[in-house]
């Protein structure tokens, strides 16, 4: 059976994306280009071999985490016999989420037993998800429940200590203080002339109209000025009789509101991958490994093997693996390698010096976050902060309010969420001092409040996960290397966000797993 | 036993604001005032007569809409003997979720009956709960759970037809295109100096940087220029491999942008009302009436029970109602109307000619939604649009899409939500008709798709619902009127929405009546 979506990949995967949206508009689908951004794609189907007269290969995948899920889920669609190998005794990669009861191991030694209360969760590497992400589909194919991932809130807050703020601000403040500021600047300018060069008469005038209503400035008989109002917020809320309300203010002068460098953190709600809506998973992101590892079937995976050898034969590929403390060797005719480059790298292989460099050309990128469960959910009783982040200069970076269990008993905080030198620093402490310092630095936005009722707290540095090694990397350039790497090394391809325009997100993770199953299905198919 | 916020509202109560934030803060619990914008408010309780050695009064509410249900509940708590009049067969008043096999009667005499699929629903009425709303205590309180309401999206569009649009176009492009030109012209302003009597050179440069990303725009040596980018959205998404993506664009020109309008409808997301993130109960608003209802005990709501005469006798109230067709009486202490003033104003009572003008001070507005009921989720599946609002210049005003049931079989779209003279021009028509004006103006934006698998459809005119009459009601000015029916007449209190400043919203319905219960219960203290 087709449903609509097939159909219209395969007319894509045929006919390329002009086709597709032909099609698309014959069928009344879509007004215009911009409802169908994905990109096909066409899952292998056994009936692809029944018009061929050829069979499904053998194909080894070398990581359980979402982009060698992915690509052992589509493979399987047709029948390929895969086999999945995973170092860690679970699957998911950086996919993880804890929970009570969970242990977490670092590189060092140090391990923590993950002590959160019953139906709290931490999202440890991904959290959210956009819109127009292939994520999404597989959510929707495989039947995992989403919610909103509220990825800002106006009721959250913008702290920018080195600017010498001495509170936090909430963004809806901000917001309305640089828009109110911006549009009284730009309307003066306006209507001074400064700009007649670029603005014909008609311009201007709309120009007028749209700052008065976006910055919420005064009129022309008032120079335009910004002087706050009710979308900074109330010190006391509009109620009943006469209780008008007792709007916030008056806001900070202009140098001071340029200076605290709020309107900093505001571009991030437009970027494609981070605009809101956002959503989850309901329950913790690691539904989605869960499915997929479902669907691929658990007999296919084999945790606790550890990959110490990819050969090349010529008819096909060798893997030896270490299981159970024994060597193992595993043969097929294709591998997909979807672990880290950084871990590839370490693994004795005969792929060729150049495939060795160009797994040594990307630079893993440090992140770390801290889940601190609280006894009361003290964000939202006395602060109206329903989820959300709060975004800040200091090392914690941001806070993060959960997008689940509103109004529970307890919940459970992202205490910090950073990158670069910043995780490097949480990352050489040990967990006692991570926690220490998420608090003390968590305190200067919330009040010593902030360091009482913690229920439990788990911290992760990613650098620090055995396999992993990193929270990402980062290409230099995506040169001669990338498309290496893009390209199939004998029977071996590679494959995972790193490959992909959006690395980080578990959509360059599927992304990279269509790509991989497409190429290695077409030569398949070929052969 | 005394919970936290209690013991703050009844510091609050006894002391006034300033005693309670320095309350708080000698607790920790709020680094600054804007972190407690509640207005305080203690529950009478029974203690409160043994303390004084007087009993609770009987008390007539007229109308189990939010605020009467919210009277009743909270004079409850202290042993008021409350009955609540309702002329309908159900509770909630404005506050409706529609669902299959319910009917929906006007005052024309047309019945719809609802035809939605099991798990659908339409709010009919109030849709959307803001973070600050005391409507979340509430749900706290009566332990109604909360999921976001996704009052805005990127994803989502705008459509203005009378100022030419040939297509919609996604927020997340608006947004792009509108603070790409803002930033460019207002960059170019003040690098030529013409801002310089406003600005330091401290603010000039502070003001650029944030320019640069607040708008994306060009750097000073290409003049500043916005030129589109990806915040503007994909024509093909970032995938893996070599496919990087094709930003959407060029974008329209400055003076194309202008003329669109687009920008009109950014500032909705600012408001102290709107802003992100909302909420609304899972499963329809309507179990915050029915949450009340249970709490107040069924035992004490009398539907079908029209009010016909409202008398003060001297030592209390006398209420007239039709009830199964026969005319009753029921004597109280007090009583508290709730039902909208233009409904109370055609009752016969003799609290004066003073009350009856100002009962006719306000004036009704006009307000409808159609739910349309489609057989996929094609806003999702192909458009990426997960809830939110599209906002047009249209008859229907907004599209919305619903905040529940991703990714299911079916789902509802509200096809308009509409005031004034549209909703007055859709309220003329039949259902028939208003399904297919809202369809053809619909299909402007979603293309032909939008008129098919319609599964069922039902649309409310709120000027036409019995006992209700209008949307909500707007005072000319909140004068000696509003303040006259903000205080008791004789034993009769006024209390609803209609006598807050948050008029629509039930937060000012919430307000009211938590300012009736606690005058009356002072009154009978002192009594």
């Amino acid at each position: 059976m087709v449903d609509r979506r097939s159909f219209l990949t395969r007319v894509g995967a045929a006919g390329g994306a002009g086709a597709m949206f032909a099609t698309m508009g014959a069928l009344g689908l879509a007004p215009s280009a911009e409802a169908a951004t994905r990109t096909p794609f066409q899952p292998p189907q056994p009936s692809d071999f029944r018009l061929r007269g050829r069979g499904a290969a053998k194909v080894l995948i070398l990581g359980a985490g979402v982009a060698g899920l992915a690509a052992a889920y589509e493979l399987g669609k047709a029948g390929y016999d895969c086999t999945v190998l995973e170092a860690q005794d679970r699957v998911g990669g950086r996919n993880l989420t804890l929970r009570g009861g969970d242990r977490l191991a670092e590189t060092d030694g140090a391990t923590q037993r993950v002590g959160f209360s019953q139906g709290q969760y931490m999202n440890a590497g991904p959290a959210r998800i956009a819109q127009w992400m292939t994520t999404m589909d597989y959510c929707r194919e495989l039947g995992v429940p989403l919610e909103v991932f509220t990825n800002s809130n106006a009721e959250a807050l913008i702290y920018n200590e080195s600017a010498g703020m001495r509170e936090p601000v909430k963004w809806r403040t901000a917001k309305a203080d640089v828009h109110g500021y911006i549009s009284e600047l730009l309307a003066k300018a306006t209507d001074q002339g400064a700009l007649d060069q670029r603005l014909t008469g008609d311009d201007k005038e709309r120009l007028l109209s749209f700052l008065s209503g976006f910055g919420a400035i005064g009129p022309k008989s008032a120079g335009y000025a910004y002087t706050g109002g009710g979308r900074r917020g109330y010190s006391v809320d509009p109620g009943a009789g006469a209780r008008e309300g007792t709007v916030l203010g008056p806001p900070p002068s202009l140098s001071d509101v340029l200076a605290s460098g709020v309107g900093r953190s505001f571009s991030f709600e437009f970027g494609y991958s981070q605009a809101m809506l956002m959503f989850q998973p309901v329950g913790g992101m690691d539904a989605i490994p869960k499915a997929l590892a479902k669907a691929v079937g658990n007999g296919r995976i084999r945790t606790g093997a550890k990959v110490t050898g990819i050969t090349n034969t010529g008819a096909g590929v060798r893997v030896e693996y270490v299981s159970n403390r024994k060597t193992r060797a595993a043969e097929a005719d294709y591998v997909i390698a979807t672990l880290p480059p950084q871990v590839l790298a370490k693994i004795p292989h005969n792929l060729g010096a150049g495939v060795q460099a160009a797994l040594r050309t990307p630079v893993p990128a440090s992140t770390g976050k801290i889940g601190i469960e609280y006894r009361s959910r003290w964000w939202e009783q006395d602060e109206n902060i329903y989820g959300g982040i709060t975004n800040t200069d200091l090392d914690l970076a941001t806070i993060w309010y959960p997008s689940y269990g509103y109004h529970g008993r307890s919940g459970l905080v992202i205490g910090y969420y950073n990158f670069g030198s910043a995780a490097d620093a949480y990352a050489r402490m040990n967990h006692a001092q991570r926690l220490a310092r998420a608090l003390d630095q968590g305190a200067k936005i919330h009040g010593d409040k902030y360091r009482r009722d913690v229920a439990a707290s788990t911290s992760i540095a990613w650098s620090r996960q055995e396999h992993i090694e990193g929270g990402w990397i980062g290409w230099p350039s995506r040169g001669a290397e990338y498309r290496l790497l893009n390209e199939p090394q004998g029977n071996v391809y590679f494959c995972g966000d790193w490959l992909s325009y959006e690395i980080a997100w578990q959509h360059g993770a599927f992304e990279s797993a269509r790509k991989v199953v497409t190429d290695l299905h077409q030569r398949v198919l070929k052969s």
